[in-house]
């Protein structure tokens, strides 16, 4: 083999939000890493909407943080609007969610890779793999430099191929708009017998924020002072919150409807210039239309791009269409009807490798020592990027370094392991996102208790320094001393009753212990603990997890035994004439994937991509309902 | 015509120094603007070193923000560390410097964009001019969107044809590292008749920090203490200056040459990949080792990229070896032997225009309403850039808005003006760059003055908003009652004897006023006020410019007429035989061409680009001297 410049334990091709989790993950472990990239300055940009977080994906970016990663810790350093989805609903389905900076994170990003003196970051163009007895030994750049690894791990996003769309008769090569796309890798990768295919996924137009009438759309405030949130479990004191911004809400309206509605066959998507399929969960505008005629109105949110700039994001106007369509549909909105674009909105067409070629480490089956992580899995999102990059660094990682067990999360302890075992036992068939549905553990999976569920897989792979260590066990402390304390303390009928009547429930007829009574919905941990007589001296988020693992003690088991009866109701029978579109308890998603696949058995229902454990569960119950409704027929054998 | 999105008076085409500029100065005439660029996160990029200013450059940034320009006002927000070249030999050749925080820098260049109302900033890659009648007349983008403008200026830098090579067999197509070139506006300008031609430029490695062994090499801390230097006239109190980082030096010694001597072949300049010509006085270490293989060693500052990454800049190293020779070589140096590169440095090959195409307001004779400023004109630096960016901004602005006049800065007023002159009239056969040498003024037209020289400019132009031209205004009469103290205040020979002692000159033998005694060489203006017994109670640049001129106000004259003198002399004979190699006083540029080309007149000599103003100055007395060393002969005859 020629010089090589350079060895390392492993290599991540990407910067990215899966290639620097990657990075770190894999650094964590004491690899020695090197990050590939074709612009060190585009390091953790945020390519499509300015935000991290939301249903589920907040969660994630918690799981990516208890295992070390960098995403909370950079959202915490760029946040410029909070808001806690789901507030009204209760902090055991609370989903937190950041407007950032855009600058000021691919700032962050950079600074928290430099952090570790085993990671080197590096400019180049991976122009191939460098292989050694068919297994991934290393990479050769564009620009003629050679590194040697043990592992590597590729984070290429939509840069593969990547090819832009706008309208039917625009087409631009291009990973992101201005930069350039990579073709000599995805050769390779197709040349070594793996098979490809393409997604597309697409962005809103951006628009000048001194153009907008902000009298005429509602304002939406940050909520950080309401919660004085942290993204990171690893709290950085020194680190002051930025000048909050707030986001604002208009409306596509008819008139704008109708300009998409006459000019669709001038959408790269629906005029045909591009068959690849789309992330459902972020369809673009024309999608609403043809696929929602009957909605009155489409929700879009204005979003600020950052602190220095007048430019703002159009959440919930992805499109392909010209470009002069999109400008006369955006003045069709109310208080953008002065607007000016900056950027026109575009689909991009991208390659993606089919993740059932992978295994759950994320290794390539076909070449060991090659790991795929984020969007070229077919997957969609930062924060789903973002867990994969995490995931294939620690698997990286750990190869790489001979350290025994690959890592392998189960679906009951994370988004992570729903999300690795989702893409690829059942592959992907529209680019893969998470929802809370995805679970069969929702109610134990949460945003709050990231730490309990993940430090110790993080404490035993030693991903942690002596800060971080001292951080998760104060925490861990308090959590065990909160819930001790609901556990020893009696609370006797008189004290309760006030929050026992306020609550709606049954009046105690004998003391209780705290930890049994706070199991009652509308009793909180804190005042309970109050009206006992042993009031707590501090709030904060491990009274949250304390108050909810005691209330959904009894859940855990209930969910593992759901999933597991799931398992073995198998050859549960699914009759050809069942009338899926009108199940109201499963998704849209399933209803039409079932209707249009109309399975045999519930283990083919559960193979179907996008029909989620949830789905499964609910179906059970729809099909029994449907049963007695229609009378006894069509069971072909339960097996055990 | 087709559907056109929107109409401007002026479109500017492309982001960098040049055109952040152009838009800025048309907006601030009142002109309705937009700013086209491919990727509005790389506005104001720092393509090359993270610096602003140095000699004569420094100079210019002044000039540029006298004229409202932005460079200074975003080299104030971003400065990391501030030196003052030529400290030792005092204020008339003071020349500041700052190294920048790149992502900072880019920040500020948006915001401030942002100020004007009437500047709309575009995402968008330029295919091809409107053409109208002959004119230019809008852009249209590849992405499909149609702008119409009554002027147009065009800054594409190295974007046009741009191709980055590295050892003689790796090229890329890219206006810069990762980002894609621009094809198509090359073809159409090419297709329109005008001359297009090749320069070449390139960049040094860049390095990780972290492995810099700093003990090893010699620190240089910032001066920003020492002067609390504003880069910008129009000074923001609340500004607070940035943590302050040091540079380090350190040198390319023998190890190191010999490596690059061995690979010289594999370099794309000597190597043969490509022809084109290179900067002079920003050469590639290759251009060192073989043009001066007597220095024993070369100066190399590294230095820092921003305060958010430990990547540093090795400044003294441009060069397109392969990436294998750069680390080699890198590891010879000094405190480097365990260096990780992080970017290989790289050489780019991109079309310029030769700006004799040009007239004096930088509007192309053959497009009305087609402007060029920047690289594209066959210049080298950002300061370069950004003059030419304000002046063809102002003229495309004053023209679309029907407005009277062009604006052309005569030489003695401003670098801008000779720079204009030098590369509109004389060309330019190699990257042009700004030195002192190429003014004949460079005593009155300094670095602390540029507000009294352009101030007048800018007011007649309108460019000022109501508390820039307070701000102004506030200097000038502060210039002005300082002069005018010295000017009113008699100093008696024993309240001046100490001063006029420590500066060894004659003793006064009557009494003086201070405005006079000043001029003496090593006497300042406020200890003389003082000893005068009229104390100035406030320092700053005021009293800096307020004691030069009053120092050098004979010299304005003399600096005049001398280059009126030199006009006269055009026919002042040069015969074939003259040993220009051996006349010192003329700059190395300077006897290399005239060697070369052996012009037959002073007038011819001075039409050579490289040859300024001071070294025809020279010319004449060395001429002289060996005249009268070798005997009367070669005059055919001066003209008047």
């Amino acid at each position: 083999m020629s010089w090589l410049e350079a060895e390392f334990d492993v290599i991540v091709v990407g910067g990215g939000h899966a290639g620097t989790e990657a990075a770190v993950a894999a650094a964590r472990l004491g690899a020695r890493v090197a990050l590939v990239t074709s612009a060190l300055e585009t390091i953790g940009q945020m390519s499509c909407n300015p935000a991290i977080g939301g249903v589920a994906k907040g969660t994630v970016v918690r799981e990516v943080d208890a295992l070390g990663g960098i995403m909370g810790r950079a959202t915490d350093r760029a946040t410029l609007q909070f808001r806690m989805l789901n507030r009204s609903k209760g902090p055991a389905v609370w989903a937190p969610r950041a407007q950032c900076d855009r600058g000021l994170y691919r700032r962050a990003v950079r600074t928290l890779l430099e952090r570790h003196a085993n990671l080197l970051t590096i400019q180049g163009t991976v122009a191939r793999l460098i292989m050694d007895d068919g297994r991934a030994a290393g990479v050769e750049t564009l620009e003629g430099r050679r590194f040697g690894a043990r592992a590597v791990v590729i984070t290429t996003g939509t840069f593969l191929r990547g090819r832009i769309h706008i309208g039917t008769t625009t087409q631009i090569g291009g990973g992101r708009a201005g930069e350039a796309p990579t073709t000599h890798l995805a050769e390779q990768l197709e040349a070594a017998g793996l098979t490809v295919a393409r997604f597309k996924t697409g962005t809103p137009p951006r628009i000048d924020g001194r153009s907008v009438d902000f009298t005429r759309v509602e304002k939406q405030e940050s909520e950080l002072g309401a919660f004085a949130y942290r993204w990171s479990h690893f709290e950085d004191p020194g680190l002051e919150p930025l000048t909050q911004l707030p986001c604002f809400i208009t409306h596509l309206e008819d008139a704008g409807k109708e300009i998409i509605a006459t000019h669709i066959g001038e959408s790269a998507m629906y005029g045909g210039a591009i068959a690849s399929r789309g992330p459902r969960y972020c369809p673009s505008v024309e999608d609403k239309i043809v696929k929602f005629p009957e909605a009155a109105r489409h929700q879009l949110f204005l979003e600020p791009e950052g602190l220095e700039t007048t430019e703002m994001y159009v959440n919930g106007l992805s499109t392909s269409l010209p470009a002069e369509v999109q400008l006369r549909t955006l003045r069709t909105v109310r208080g953008l009807e002065q607007v000016r674009m900056t950027r026109a909105g575009y689909a991009i067409e991208y390659d993606y490798y089919p993740p059932t070629q992978l295994g759950l480490t994320f290794q390539v089956r076909a070449v060991p020592g090659l790991y795929f992580a984020g969007q070229i899995n077919g997957t969609t999102g930062y924060e789903e990027a973002a867990g994969q990059g995490v995931l294939a660094g620690l698997n990286a990682g750990l190869a790489a370094l001979g350290r025994g067990e690959p890592l392998v999360l189960g679906r009951e302890t994370s988004y992570l392991g729903v999300l690795a075992d989702d893409i690829v036992t059942r592959g992907v068939d529209e680019p893969y996102r998470l929802f809370t549905s995805r679970s069969e553990f929702r109610l134990t999976v949460r945003q709050d208790n990231a730490l309990r569920r993940l430090a110790p897989v993080a404490e035993r792979l030693g991903l942690y320094d002596a800060p971080e260590r001292a951080a998760v066990a104060r925490r861990m402390e308090r959590e065990d001393a909160l819930t001790e304390t609901a556990r020893r303390t009696t609370i006797r009928p008189e004290q309760a009753a006030a929050l026992v009547e306020r609550s709606g429930t049954a009046p105690l007829s004998h003391a209780l212990k705290v930890a049994e009574l706070v199991r009652r919905p509308g009793i909180g941990l804190a005042e309970l603990l109050a009206a006992a007589g042993a009031p707590i001296d501090e709030g904060g988020e491990a009274l949250v997890t304390a108050e909810l693992e005691l209330k959904y003690a009894g859940y855990y088991v209930r969910e593992r035994r759901a999933a597991e009866k799931l398992q073995r109701m198998g050859g549960f029978a699914l009759a050809a004439e069942l009338p899926y579109e009108t199940m109201r308890s499963l998704t849209i998603e399933a209803r039409q994937k079932l209707s249009a696949q109309r399975p045999m058995t519930l283990a083919q229902a559960a193979r179907i991509p996008g029909v989620t454990p949830a789905d499964l569960q609910n179906l059970v119950i729809e099909v029994e309902r449907w049963r007695r409704a229609s009378g006894p027929r069509g069971l072909v054998g339960q097996q055990g």
